[in-house]
C-alpha cells in the first residue's frame, strides 16, 4: 500500500516547485481524490507522515498539515499510536439503515454553517466531473466538430423571428408540446417505446432524470439495485437521494437478474443500461429482458431503463427498448440529446408510466421549473426538418469507422497490456488489464506522459472484479487516438522493461 | 363550509356539459386544488355526496367516485357514519419529526409502482404552477412585449459565429466564467454584495437555488424558518427536502426576527425576501437586518436572502443586500434573470459563503450538471454591451408608471372592497379585503366573469392573518388592468347588492 500510495501521489504532484501552502492543498486534493475514486479504500492505512514526506521529498509538516485537514473533513481517521486510516465512506449497501438525525441530536449552537449529512455525503462522494476539453480516451464523449452548428444558428434565428415574444413566456413545465410529439414519434418508431406524448417529460439531462427519480421514488433507506460495474452518475444520484445501493454483477448477457433481490428488504428499483451496458458494452439479452420484466411485475419494483447512446449501434439493429415489451407501466425510460447532438445543449427526456406523470411534473417544477423554451423550439425544428436523423446517420458512420480503426490500433499497440472486445455500439470500449498489470500503476504511468486514463475501478461498487480502462474512441480522429496509444505503449514498456 | 364548498366547485366546474367520467376527474382535480391551496383545511368536513351532488346538479355516483379516488390518494379520509374529511396535509411545523420508513416497514410485495413518501408529499403539496399566458392580475410577472428580442437574436447569431464549436462542449459546472464575472460586478456595484467571482454559481432558476439549498443544507427534520405570508416556491422546495417549516410573522419592518427561534430545536436557516417582502411588499428595515445577522452569527444559522426583483424600485434607492453587511459568510444570496429579462430564459445565480462553494457545485453536478453554454454566452454579451442595464432602466420607468396608474385605478374601482398600499417596488401589490368580504367568495365571483385572482391565502402557512389578493401590475398595459377592474367591481357589486 505504502509504495503504491506514494507513487500515485508523486505522479500527481509532478515536478511542481510550489510554496508549502500550495503543496498542502494539492496534497489534500489528491488524497481526497484517491479516496473518492476508490483508489484507496475504507479502513486502509496511510503511510506515516515521516515516510510519505521522504517519498515525496517534501517536509513532514506539510504532510502533517494535509492529514490534519483531511481528518477534520472526515476523510481520514487518526488513531494515536496506530496511524492514519481512510474513514469509512459508507457507499455500499449495509445492513443498518442510515440514521436520520433528529433536530435534538444536532448541536444547538454551532457557530459556522455546516452541511447537512446529505450535503456531506454528496461532497464526499464527489459529484460528476464532466470533461470540458476533448483529449484522447475521454469516455462516452461525442465528436462535436462535425455538428452542423451553422444549421443550428440559422434555425435559432428563424425560430426567434417566427415565434417572437411568445417564446419569452413560461412554457409547459412538462416540455414544449411540439417537441414532446417529435420525441414520442422518434421513440415509437426507432426504439419501440409504447407511450403517448403525454408520458414524455422534457428535461435538461439524464442526470436530472436520475435526480427526479431520487426525489420522487426513493425514500431514505430504500434499496436500489444497480449494475456493477455501472454508471457512476446514477450511483451518485441515488446515493444523494438517501438510498442504499445493491450492486448486481453483469455477465455476457447483461445484468444477472436472479441476483437482484436482496435478502433484507424489497428492492425498490433497478437501474439498467440495456442497449449497451455501461461500461462493459454488453447488450442485455432478450431472455434477460423478459426475466427482468417478470421480476418487476412480481415484486412491484421499477425498472429504470437508461437508453443512452442507443442511437449508435454499428453491426446490427439494436434491440427494442424494455419499455415497449409490455404496457410500459413498470418502466421509467430515459434518453438524452446531450450526447447525440452536443454536451452543452442540455436537453433530455423521460417516458413515464402513466400513473407517475403527474408526480414527476410536480417534482420537476420544484427542481428547476422547466427547460428553456427557445432551445426546445430550436430542437423541435431541427428534428422536424430532418437534421436530427441525418446527423445520427452521419455520426453512426463516422463512429463505426473510428471504432474499427481504434480496435485495430489497440491490438497493434496495447495488446501486451490489455484485452478488449469490439463493442457493438456506443462511444467507448472497455479494456481489461492482463495479469501482472495494475490499474493504479497504469494510470500513473499514463499520467506521467500526459495521458488521462478513465479507469474501470471508479465504476465498481466494492472490490472491482476486473481492472482496466474505459477508452472513448468517438470524440477524436483515429490518428490522434493512435498517437496517444503509441505514447502510452512506450511509457508502459519503459516502466515494465 | 358546505355552501362555500359547493359554490367554489360550481364556479370551477362552470357550464360544462361533459360526460360523467370527465366530471369525475374534473371534480377530483378541483377538490385536490382546494385542499392543496389551503382553501379547505385539515380535518375539515366535506358535504355529503348527496348534498354536493344536488348542489352541483350532477349524479351522486359521480361525487362518490371522486371522493373514493381522493380517499385512495390520501387527500380525504372517509369515516363510516360521520362523513368525509380532509386528511392532514402535514405542512406546518409539528412537534414530532417525520418518520422515515425503514425498508422493513414497507410492504414487501406491492404490485404497482408507488411513490416514495417524499414523492407523495410533493404531489400533495402541489408544485409550482407558472402562468403560461399573460392575463390581468397575474402576480410577479414581467412585461415581455418590451424585451429587445431582436437584439437577443442578433447576439445569439454572433456568439455562435464567434465561438463556433467551442460552445458545444461541456462548460464549467459553476457557470461560464465571463458571465460569473459580469454577475459579480453587477452585484458588487448595484447590490453591495461582497464576494469574488468564484463565489458565484450560475443556475437555471431561483427554484433550483432553493432545491440545491434543500439538498445540501437540509436534513429531514431540520427546522427552516420562513416569512409568513411568504413565497410558496420556497416553502415547497424546503418541504420537499424534508424540513419542518417554522412560519414567522411579518410586520411593517419585515420579518419579526425575535420570533424566529423555536423552543424545540435550533432553526437551521431562515428564508427572507428583504428588498420587498413577498407578498406584502415591505422592505426589511436596517435595524432588522442587523438583528437578523446577529441572530445568524449567534446561532450559527444561515440566512437565505432571495433578492428577487430588487432591480425594480420606484421611489427611492434600494437598501444594499444583507449579504454585504458583513463578511457574507452567514448568507446565501440568490437572484434571477428570469423575471428581469424573460421567464423562459432559465438563468439565475447564487452567491455562496466561501466554505459552501465546493459542496454546492458538487451537488449541482448531480441535479442537472450545468446551465446551457450558448445561453450563458449570449447573456454575457447582453450584459457586457450594456443591454442589460438599459433594459432594467427602461423597465423601471415602465413599471413605475404602470404601478401609479394601477393604484389610481384600484382606488377608483375597488376601494369599497380592498385596502392596498402603494408598493415601493416589485411587480405586484398586496390588496387586503375589507371587513365583510371573503377571499374564497371574491375568487369565485371573479372567476364567474373570467378573472383569475391570485389569493394571499395560498401564501400563508396555517390560518391567514389577512385575506386578500396579490395583484400583478407590471405585465400588461394599464388600460387592460383597468378594464378587468371595472368588470370585477361590477361583479362584486352585483353579488353584494
Amino acid at each position: 500500500m505504502k509504495k503504491q500510495f506514494s507513487g500515485a501521489l508523486l505522479t500527481l504532484l509532478g515536478d511542481r516547485s510550489n510554496s508549502d501552502s500550495t503543496i498542502v492543498s494539492e496534497l489534500q486534493r489528491h488524497i481526497r481524490e484517491l479516496i473518492s475514486s476508490g483508489v484507496i479504500g475504507d479502513d486502509e492505512r496511510l503511510p506515516s507522515t515521516r515516510s510519505l514526506a521522504r517519498d515525496l521529498g517534501i517536509s513532514r509538516d506539510t504532510v502533517e498539515a494535509a492529514y490534519q485537514q483531511l481528518d477534520t473533513e472526515g476523510y481520514l481517521v487518526r488513531k494515536t499510536g496506530s496511524g492514519t486510516f481512510v474513514a469509512k465512506q459508507d457507499r455500499i449497501v449495509s445492513s443498518t439503515p442510515r440514521i436520520v438525525q433528529s433536530p435534538n441530536t444536532r448541536e444547538a449552537h454551532q457557530t459556522i454553517i455546516s452541511l447537512a449529512s446529505r450535503g456531506e455525503d454528496i461532497l464526499r462522494a464527489g459529484g460528476i466531473v464532466d470533461q470540458t476539453d476533448v483529449h484522447p480516451f475521454v469516455a462516452a464523449m461525442p465528436d462535436i466538430e462535425t455538428f452542423p452548428i451553422e444549421v443550428w444558428r440559422q434555425l435559432t434565428s428563424r425560430v426567434i423571428r417566427e415565434h417572437g415574444h411568445k417564446l419569452l413566456m413560461y412554457g409547459d413545465a412538462q416540455g414544449y408540446e411540439p417537441l414532446r410529439i417529435e420525441i414520442w414519434k422518434y421513440l415509437a418508431t426507432r426504439r419501440g417505446v409504447r407511450c403517448d406524448p403525454d408520458q414524455v417529460l422534457v428535461l435538461t439531462s439524464s442526470q436530472q432524470a436520475l435526480s427526479l427519480i431520487g426525489t420522487t421514488l426513493v425514500d431514505p433507506g430504500d434499496i436500489m439495485a444497480i449494475e456493477n460495474p455501472g454508471y457512476h452518475g446514477a450511483k451518485l444520484a441515488l446515493l444523494a437521494a438517501g438510498s442504499f445501493l445493491k450492486p448486481v454483477s453483469v455477465d455476457v448477457e447483461g445484468i444477472i437478474v436472479s441476483d437482484i433481490n436482496d435478502s433484507r428488504a424489497p428492492v425498490r428499483a433497478v437501474y439498467v443500461t440495456p442497449s449497451h451496458q455501461y461500461p462493459t458494452g454488453v447488450t442485455l439479452s432478450i431472455e434477460r429482458r423478459m426475466e427482468l420484466l417478470d421480476w418487476a411485475h412480481q415484486t412491484g419494483s421499477l425498472i429504470i431503463e437508461d437508453d443512452y447512446d442507443s442511437e449508435f449501434r454499428y453491426d446490427s439493429q439494436p434491440l427494442a427498448s424494455i419499455q415497449g415489451l409490455d404496457d410500459g407501466e413498470q418502466v421509467v425510460y430515459m434518453g438524452t440529446f446531450n450526447k447525440v447532438l452536443f454536451p452543452s445543449l442540455r436537453l433530455a427526456y423521460m417516458v413515464l408510466p402513466k400513473r407517475l406523470v403527474k408526480s414527476f411534473i410536480t417534482a420537476r417544477t420544484l427542481l428547476d421549473g422547466q427547460a428553456p423554451l427557445l432551445t426546445q423550439a430550436v430542437l423541435h425544428s431541427f428534428i422536424l426538418e430532418g437534421h436530427f436523423t441525418a446527423h445520427i446517420r452521419r455520426m453512426r458512420q463516422l463512429y463505426h469507422a473510428r471504432r474499427d480503426l481504434f480496435m485495430t490500433a489497440i491490438r497493434q499497440h496495447l495488446n501486451a497490456y490489455i484485452d478488449a472486445e469490439t463493442p457493438p455500439g456506443g462511444l467507448s470500449v472497455a479494456c481489461y488489464l492482463r495479469d501482472g498489470f495494475e490499474e493504479d500503476r497504469s494510470v500513473a504511468i499514463a499520467k506521467s506522459v500526459g495521458i488521462e486514463l478513465p479507469t474501470l475501478r471508479r465504476l465498481y461498487l466494492g472490490e472491482p472484479a476486473r481492472n482496466g480502462w474505459l477508452l472513448g474512441f468517438a470524440a477524436l480522429p483515429p490518428q490522434v487516438a493512435e498517437s496517444a496509444m503509441v505514447k502510452l505503449s512506450k511509457a508502459m514498456a519503459d516502466f515494465y522493461k
